[in-house]
C-alpha cells in the first residue's frame, strides 16, 4: 500500500525536513525520533509505514530540494552526513513538484483550483497511490476576510464559478483537494479547511480533514503545563510569554496581521485548560539572527494557599522544523489510516498535535493523547 | 462528624501553616487555593469538611503556634491580616500538642510509642472524633538502617519488647498509629510505614496508610513535562537540577544523609515516565537567606528529528508550606475518607501527591489525577 | 545646612518610598543600602546629610501619604514595622505637599507657572533651605510635539505670554524651577529641561540641572554587561529584552505613545557600548498583577573565536521604587552638592544615574561610576 | 619576527581550536572575533602578528590535529568549511607536537625536565624564533601537596637532583621553561609557575610568567556584574551557581579534587568585588551530553532600599574552547610582548584574563580591562 503525501509548500524548510526524514527513516538511517507514530500504542494498526509514503506537493518557489536540504545542514537541522545518502530521494521527491498557486493566478480562482485537482490526480495515477493526503504547510496567512460564500457549498461553487475571489489561498488548496477526493490538513494558523462551505465539501466527497496550527513549542508546553496548576488548584494570575523567531516563519510573522492569526490560535489554550482567563500578554518577534530557531521565554505568576504569591518561568529554545517535521509525517499515516477506515469531515481525535484544533476544546496534552490512543485504537489491522 | 488530624512535627512551619490555613478556612476568611480536595470532582464525596477538622499533634519544639504563625507572616507566608482572627483558634490547637519522641526517650523505645499511643486515644476521646490521620511533616531522616526485624510484624514485636533500638522515629510514630487503630499518611521521605512489618500491621488493624515524600516543586514539574517529551518521543539526553533551599528543610538537607534520603526519593520520576534514565544529576543546597522559599533550575537537553538537539529550562520559586499545607488537608480528608470507607493498608490512588508513591510506579501527573478521581468517585457519598 | 527636595509627583510610589526612606535613614532606623552616596569615595565631601533634607512636592493626586505608605508597606515595598515610627515625619511632609498643576490649569501655562514658582519660593523661605532641588518622578509623558518657541529663551518667554501651550507639563516644572532659582533633575524619559530654551535658561540663572530617565533595572544590567561583550571583543548579534510591569508605571506605559518614549531612552545604550547596533526588540508589557514589582527578561546571541555562536540570558526581578528611591536622594544630595559649588547647567558626570545622560554618549557603568567619583572629589568639603 | 607558541596539551580541544583559528586567521579566513587584542587599543604595538606565530607543543594523547579538528567540527565548535583550507597548516603544527611528560616518567623528573628544555630549545632553534612562549591548557590537576622544596629555587633544585617527586606536572613544565629561557603561561587551575621557587627562578632568567585560571564563563559574567551591585550598593545576600560541563574538561572535573582545585580559584572574585562575603554555594556537574559547551545558572538574591528582596538569574551558554581559544593567542603576544619589553616576573596587568590572577586582588571587568589597555600602552612600539 502507497500512499502519496502532497505538501502545500513543499519547498519550505518544514516540508524539506520532512522530505528529508522520511527518506532517511525509509532508509534506516536515523532513528524514529519525534515521531508519534512510531510510540507503542501505535504499533499494529496497520498505519502506512514511513517507506510507503510518496511525496509531492506544490510551490511558488523554485530553490531544489537538495539545495534546501544543504541549507538545513548548514542551519544544524539537519545532519550533514545524510545528505550524500538520500539526495537520489530529494531529487525524486523534486521532481514531483508543481508550481503553486501564484498571486497573480487567483484573477480566475477556478482556473487554479482545476490547475491543482489537475496535479493530485496525476500524482495519484502516475504512482498508483491508494490515497493522498494534502498537507499545507506554506506561509501562515493573514486572518480571512468573511464572504457570505463561505457559508455554504452550494453558494460557495457559485461564487468561484463567477472568478470572485473569496477564498484565501490555503482555502483553495482545501476546495480543491476535496474535490479530488484527497484529505486535507492543515498545519498552520491559516484559514484552510475551517469555512463551513468547505467542511459540507468534506462531508460530501467522504474524505477527512484534520487542522489547525501544529502545537510545536511554547504552546505544547503551555499545555503540559497549565493541567498542573488546574489540578493542584493554584491560582495563574498571569501567564506572559515571549516568542523569538528567525527564519522564514519569524520573517512572516513580523507582519502584524499574520502575526494576530498566529497569537489568535494560540490564546485559547490557558482559558479551556484554566477555566477562567490569567492576564495573559504575548509577543512574536522576528529576531533574523536566530535563523531556523525559536527561544519562548513565559513568566508565569500563580497564587497558593492563603493566597501566597509564586512564579514559575521557562524558556524554550527548539528548532522548528525539527519539531514540526515529524508531526506532519504522523499526521500523513494518521488521516491516511482514517481515510481507509471511512472517516469523514473534521477528526476532533487528533487535538494532540493542534494549537486550535477542529471540533473540541480539550488543549490537555496529556488527555490529548489518551484520547488519540483510543481513536486510533479502533483504526482497525492491516487494509 | 468530626475528625482528628494529629501532626508528627506540629510546630514546624508546614503543620503551622496548614493549622492557619484550616481555621481560615473554617472561618470562611480565605478561598480554598490549593486544595485539590476542593475542585470539582471531589464535591458531594462526604468527605470531611474543612471546619470538622480537630487538629492535634506532637512536636519536640515548644515554641507556640501563635509565634509560628507570627514568624510565617514576617516571611510572608501567612497574610498579617489573618493573626488577629485566627488567634484563639491556634491558641486551642495549641492546647492540643504534646512532647514528641525526644532522641532520649529512644532508650526505651515501646515506652515511647506507649506514650504516642496514649496521647492519640486521648486526643480521640476528648474530641469525640470518628477517626483519626496520623501525619508526618517532621524533619526529614537520614536513610535507615536495615534491620532483620522489620521485616515482620511478629519479630518487631519481640525486638521492641526487648528494648532494641530498631526503628528510625518516623516508623514508631506510625507503629504507635496503626496501634492505636489510626491511619498514618508520610509527607516526608522518611521510612514512615515504609516497612514490611509495619504495613502487616496496618493490614491487621484495618487501617490505610499512604506516602510518601509530598510532590510540591521540581518534582511535581518533572512529572508535568516529562510526559509531553515521552508522548512526543522526543528523547531526553540530560535532566540536571539544582534545587536552593532556605528554611529549616534546607539546613536539615544540609546533611548529606539526610539529602541523600531525598534525592532518592526525587529520582525515580523520570525514568518510569521516560522508559530510560536519562543523564540527571541533581543538587539540593542550602541558602539560608531564602528562608521559607525555594527556588529550582532545570535545564533539560533534547533531542528531536534527525537528532536535533534541542533545550527547554525552567525556574520554580515557590514557597514549601503554602504549596505543601493544602495538599496535607486534602490527605486528611482523603485518607479518613478511605477509612471510613473500609479501605486498609497502603493507597495507591494518592500517587498524585506524592514524589514516591506507595504501591505503583506511575508518576504521570495528569495520569495520577485521572487514577486519583476515579477512585475518590467510589468512596461513595454522606456517611 | 538644610536643603529642599521638591518632588514633581510627590505623592507617587517613587516619592513616597523616598520619603519613607529619608525619614527611617534620618531617624536611623534602617541600613543605607541602596544609596550611592554612602559608599566611601563621598565621605567627607560636604554633602548634606540625609537628615538635612526638607521633603515637599507638587501632585494632582490627593491620597495622603500615610495611606500611600500603607498600601506600598503591604505590597512588600516598604517594612511595615517601619510605620509606627515614621508616620509623624510622613505627616509633616504632607503638609508641605502642594496642588500640582492640572490639565485645565495648562489654559494658561504662565499662571500655572507663577503658582509653582510661589510654591517654591514659600518652600525654600518657610524652612530656611540654603536651597532646592526640584525633582521630576512623575508619570511618563508622550513625546513632546516640537514647536519652534522651544528654541531660545526669549521666544519661548513670549509664547508663554501669549498664553500659547508650548512646553508639556513636565517642562512647565523646569521652567518654574529655574525661574525660582532651584535646580532640576528629570527621573523619568520627559522632556523636562531638555530643551535648548531650558538649558539656556539654566545657564542664565546659574543653576545645574540632570537627567534623564533613572537607570534601575534592565538597563542598569545592560550597562554594566554590554562593556563585558565589548572588552572580550565577542560580537553580539541580538540582545532582545521582554519587560513585564505592574503599577501606575505599567499602566502608564501601556499606552502606546508613553511607552515609545520609554523604549526610546532605552535603545542608545548598546549601540553606544558595543560600536554597532546589534538586532534588539525590545517590549514594555503591563502585567497588572506584578504590582510595584518588574521582571524583564533578556536573550543575548553572540558570536565567538571562529563563528561559534552562544548565549546568555538573565532575569530580573525588582521593585521598581526601592531601586530608583535611593537614587533620587542621592541625586539631591549630589545636584544641591554641585549648586553649592558653582556649576551651572547640565551636569554630564552625573551619567551613572540615567538611561539617556545628558550631554555624554558614555553608558559603560564601572566608567560611569569612576567619572562620578572623580567629579565629586572635585566638590570641595564642608560647606 | 617569530614568535613560538609551545601548549602543554597541545591536542586538547583548547589548543587545538587555537591551532585550527591561528591557521584560519593567518589565512584571513575568519574574523578575529574573540581576540582582545584585535581591539583598537593594542592596535600599533608592536605585537607579533597571529600570521607570525607558530604553533608546537607537548602531549601525551596521540590523535592527530587534523583528527581532533573533525571532531571538533562535528561538535560544532569549528566550522566544517575551514577545515580543508587549514589542513596542511594542522599537518604542519602536528609535526611539531612532541611526547609530553607520562606518568612513568616521573620516577625521575630531572630526566622529564632535561627532555621538555630540549624539546623547545630544539623548537627555538629550528624555527629560528625569537621567543617562545610555554601555555599550559592540559587537564585541571588536583591540588598540589605541599614540600619544603617548593619555597626557594636552591632546595628545589637539589631535591629534584636528589630524584624527589616534590613538584606537579604543570610545575616540571614551568621549570623547564624558564630554563630554557621561555615565559610561561599558566590558563588551568593548576599549579604552574605559582610556587615561590619558581617564581625566584623566573625572576633569574628574566623571563615573564603570567596566569592563572582563564576566565571565560560564570566567572567571566560575575565579575561583569558584581561592580554593579557594588556601585549601587545593593546587598548581595546569596549568589548561586551551578555549571554544568561536558565534553573532557567536565570529566576531569567530575573527580572530587580537580573539581575542588577549580572551585577554589572561582570563589575570590564575589569577596573581592563586593568587600564581603555572600552566602556562595558552586557546583561543576559534568553532563556527558553537552559535549563541548557548558551551561551556568547564577541565582542572585540582593536586598536594596529599606531591606526590599530582589532577584537577578542569569544562564550562560557557552563553548569552553571557543571562548578560552582567542585568549590563549592573546596571552601568546602580550606575553611575548612583555618579554621582549624587559617584563621578568610574575605579570599582574593580566588579571583581566583569569579567575585567580597574579599579584593582584582586582577581580572588576571593566578596571582590569583599563589596567590592561594602560599596561600594554607602555610597551612600546614595533621592535
Amino acid at each position: 500500500m502507497t500512499v502519496g503525501v502532497w505538501f502545500v509548500g513543499a519547498r519550505g524548510s518544514l516540508a524539506t525536513t520532512a522530505t528529508v526524514g522520511a527518506a532517511a527513516l525509509a532508509g534506516d538511517l536515523v532513528a524514529p525520533t519525534g515521531l508519534v507514530t512510531e510510540l507503542a500504542p501505535f504499533a499494529g494498526l496497520g498505519l502506512p509505514a514511513i517507506a510507503d509514503l510518496v511525496i509531492g506537493g506544490h510551490d511558488v518557489a523554485e530553490t531544489s530540494l537538495v539545495k534546501r536540504a544543504e541549507a538545513l545542514a548548514g542551519a544544524g537541522v539537519v545532519p550533514q552526513v545524510l545528505l550524500a545518502a538520500i539526495e537520489p530521494a530529494l531529487a525524486e521527491a523534486d521532481s514531483r513538484l508543481r508550481r503553486g498557486i501564484h498571486p497573480e493566478d487567483r484573477a480566475n480562482p477556478l482556473d487554479a483550483v482545476r490547475r491543482v485537482r489537475a496535479d493530485l490526480a496525476r500524482f495519484r495515477d502516475e504512482h498508483q497511490l491508494e490515497r493522498v493526503v494534502v498537507i499545507n504547510v506554506s506561509t501562515t496567512e493573514p486572518a480571512v476576510v468573511a464572504d457570505p460564500a463561505q457559508a455554504s457549498i452550494d453558494v460557495l461553487d457559485a461564487a468561484l464559478r463567477d472568478g470572485r475571489d473569496v477564498l484565501p489561498l490555503s482555502s483553495l488548496y482545501a476546495y480543491a483537494a476535496f474535490q479530488a477526493g484527497c484529505s486535507f490538513v492543515d498545519f498552520t494558523p491559516s484559514t484552510g479547511a475551517r469555512l463551513p462551505a468547505l467542511e459540507q465539501l468534506a462531508d460530501q466527497r467522504g474524505v477527512p480533514h484534520a487542522g489547525r496550527d501544529g502545537k510545536t513549542g511554547e504552546t505544547l508546553v503551555k499545555s503540559a503545563l497549565a493541567p498542573m496548576f488546574a489540578t493542584r488548584n493554584l491560582h495563574v494570575r498571569s501567564w506572559a510569554g515571549t516568542n523569538l523567531l528567525g527564519g522564514g516563519d519569524g520573517a512572516a510573522l513580523a507582519e502584524p496581521d499574520r502575526r494576530e492569526s498566529k497569537l489568535e490560535s494560540k490564546h485559547h489554550v490557558l482559558g479551556s485548560i484554566l477555566g477562567y482567563e490569567p492576564d495573559a500578554p504575548l509577543h512574536i518577534d522576528y529576531v533574523a539572527d536566530l535563523g531556523e530557531w525559536k527561544t519562548a521565554w513565559d513568566h508565569i505568576s500563580f497564587e497558593g494557599f492563603l493566597g501566597t504569591r509564586m512564579r514559575m518561568q521557562f524558556t524554550w529554545e527548539g528548532c522548528d522544523s525539527a519539531l514540526a517535521a515529524p508531526l506532519v509525517l504522523d499526521l500523513a499515516r494518521l488521516v491516511s489510516g482514517a481515510h481507509a477506515g471511512g472517516h469523514r469531515g473534521g477528526l476532533d481525535a487528533l487535538a494532540f498535535f493542534f494549537k486550535d484544533p477542529w471540533g473540541v476544546d480539550e488543549h490537555r496534552l496529556e488527555t490529548q493523547f489518551q484520547r488519540l490512543c483510543d481513536w486510533a485504537a479502533g483504526l482497525c489491522g492491516p487494509r
